[in-house]
C-alpha cells in the first residue's frame, strides 16, 4: 500500500449498523487540506460554464443526485467527501459502489470542501461528472425511426431548463436539443431542478441553424410555439418524427427559427392573464404530444 | 390646504414627456421619515402571514403588478412611494389613477422605503391591497351552474402557489380553495409567481372537511391525483362541476381526503423519473380538463 494512502475502514450500514464490524477496505488518498490545491482548483472551476466547457465536466451535490448517478450509470470522474462527514447508509453505499466502480475518491477537509459546495446544504458529498457530448449527426443516428425532440432555444432561467429536461424525460422524449445562447443545463440551479434527469435524455448542444437542417433532412416536423399562431397545441398532429421548440421566457422564439418551423401552435389561455409560466407551458405541450403520438 | 400636505407635481409621461408641463396636482402628506411610525410598522407587518390576516391585507411591490392591481380594480388601501424614485411612465400613471380613486399615498424616505420593501427591485412603488375574503358558500352562488373548481391542499411552495394560481386563471378556473396548512397565496414569493392573477381568481381559504361536504351537495365531482390510481388523467370526463385537488409536493393529497374523493387519478410518467414538478403536473391536469370540459 503506497505510503500516501490511508485506510477508511467502512461499518455496516443503517439498522443493521451494530451486526458487522469491517465489511469492506478502500483506499482513500490523504485529506486535502489546501484551498489552493491544483485538483480542487480545477473541481471549484467548475461552478463556471467556460470550465465545464473546457474539461467536459460537472459537478452535482448531495446524497440524493449522487446516488442516482451511481444507479444510472453516469459518467464519473470523481467523488469528494468531507472529512467531517459522518457516513450514513447512502452515503456509505455511494463510497462502496464508488469503490467497485474505480472511481477516484477524494477526501477533504470540511474548509475545502465548502469551497467546493454550491448548494446550502451539499451533505458532505459531491461528484465529478463527464459530459456525455454526442454530435447531432451521431445521436440523431440512435434514436427510434420516428423521435420526439425538444429543442431549448435561448432558455434562460436554470430553473426552467432543469424542470423542463425533468418534464422532458417524464414525457418519454428521446432527446433535447439546447442551444448555445441557452442557460448551461449543467449549472448547478438547472440539475437541481432536473432531478437526475439529466443522467438519462441525451441534450445536445447547437449553434447557428445547421441543426435545423439536419432535422428537415431527417423528416422532422418542426414545431414552434407562437404567440400569433392560429392553429391550438391541440389540433396538431404530432405523429411521425416531432421537434418541438420552447423558446426564450419573456421573447418566445426567435424570428429566425420561427420562419423555418413547419407548424406554428398557441396554447390558448382562456382567463385574464397574458402568458403561462414557461416550465408550465412546456408541461402542457410535452404531455399533449406525448397523448397524440400515442403511448409509448 | 392643510399645512401637513405638500404639492407633487407630476409631469407629462413618456415619450411625449415635452410636450406637457404640469398635468395634474395630487396632494400627498408630509413624507415619512420615521422607522418607528405606527402606520409603517403595521405596513411591515403585512410581511407576515398572522398580520395579513388580523388586518385583512397584503402588499404587493413593484410597478408592474402595482399597474395590474389599478387596472383591474383591485380594493387598494394605500401607496407608498420612495422619496427617491424619480418616476417614469408607470408610475405617474399609477398615480394619477390613485389619485383620481381616492388612494391614501404615503411617502416615504427611501430608507424607510426599503424597510418595508421585500423585493431585490421594489422599483420605489408598494401597495396595500384588501384581502378579498369570501365564504365558500357565498363564492359558491356567484359561480356558473357547472363551476370547475380547483382546491390547493397543504402546498407548501410558494413559487408553486403563485404559479398554480397563475395557470388555474389561465385555464378559466372560477374559484380556488386553498386549506389552511398551506402556503399563504398572498405572501411575497406567491404573489409574484402569481403574475396578478389573484387579482381575477377568487381564492377562499378553507379547514376541515366541511368544504368537501358543501361541494357534495352542490354536485360537484371531487378529483384527486393519486400515485396509486389506475385511470389517467386521460380518461375521465370533466364536464360538469368539478374539484380538481392538488396535493403537496412531496406527499401528495392526504389520505383523509383522497378517501372522500370521487374519482383518482394518475398523470402517467414514460421516462426514468419519479415525478412531475408540482407546477407542471397541475398545468398538465388543468389544461386537460379545460379542453375536455369544451371550450368556456
Amino acid at each position: 500500500m503506497p505510503a500516501k494512502n490511508v485506510r477508511l475502514i467502512l461499518f455496516g450500514a443503517g439498522k443493521s449498523r451494530k451486526k458487522y464490524k469491517a465489511n469492506k477496505v478502500i483506499l482513500l488518498k490523504d485529506i486535502i487540506e489546501s484551498l489552493d490545491n491544483p485538483k480542487i482548483k480545477e473541481i471549484r472551476s467548475l461552478h463556471k460554464k467556460k470550465y465545464r466547457k473546457k474539461f467536459g465536466k460537472y459537478l452535482i451535490e448531495g446524497k440524493r443526485i449522487v446516488a442516482e448517478a451511481l444507479e444510472h450509470g453516469a459518467k464519473i470522474d470523481s467523488i469528494i467527501i468531507s472529512s467531517d462527514y459522518i457516513g450514513d447508509e447512502t452515503y456509505q453505499e455511494s463510497v462502496l459502489n464508488s469503490g467497485i466502480r474505480n472511481i477516484e475518491l477524494i477526501r477533504v477537509t470540511e474548509k475545502v470542501f465548502l469551497s467546493i459546495a454550491k448548494t446550502e446544504s451539499p451533505q458532505g458529498i459531491i461528484a465529478v461528472i463527464h459530459k456525455e457530448e454526442h454530435s447531432l449527426e451521431k445521436s440523431l443516428g440512435k434514436l427510434p425511426k420516428y423521435p420526439y425532440i425538444v429543442t431549448l432555444e435561448n432558455l434562460q432561467d436554470p430553473g426552467n431548463m432543469g424542470t423542463i429536461i425533468r418534464t422532458a424525460e417524464a414525457a418519454g422524449v428521446d432527446l433535447i436539443l439546447v442551444t448555445k445562447n441557452s442557460t448551461d443545463p449543467y449549472g448547478d440551479k438547472a440539475l437541481r431542478s432536473s432531478m437526475g434527469a439529466i443522467f438519462h435524455v441525451p441534450i445536445v448542444e447547437v449553434e447557428g441553424m445547421e441543426w435545423l437542417s439536419l432535422l428537415k433532412i431527417n423528416k422532422i416536423q418542426v414545431i414552434a410555439t407562437d404567440l400569433s399562431a392560429t392553429k391550438t397545441y391541440g389540433e396538431l398532429d404530432y405523429r411521425g418524427g416531432i421537434n418541438l421548440i420552447i423558446g426564450n421566457e419573456g421573447h418566445g422564439i426567435s424570428k429566425n427559427l420561427l420562419d423555418q418551423a413547419d407548424e406554428k401552435i398557441i396554447i390558448p389561455i382562456y382567463g385574464n392573464i397574458d402568458s403561462l409560466n414557461a416550465s408550465v407551458a412546456s408541461g402542457i405541450l410535452l404531455y399533449k404530444a406525448r397523448e397524440k403520438r400515442g403511448i409509448v
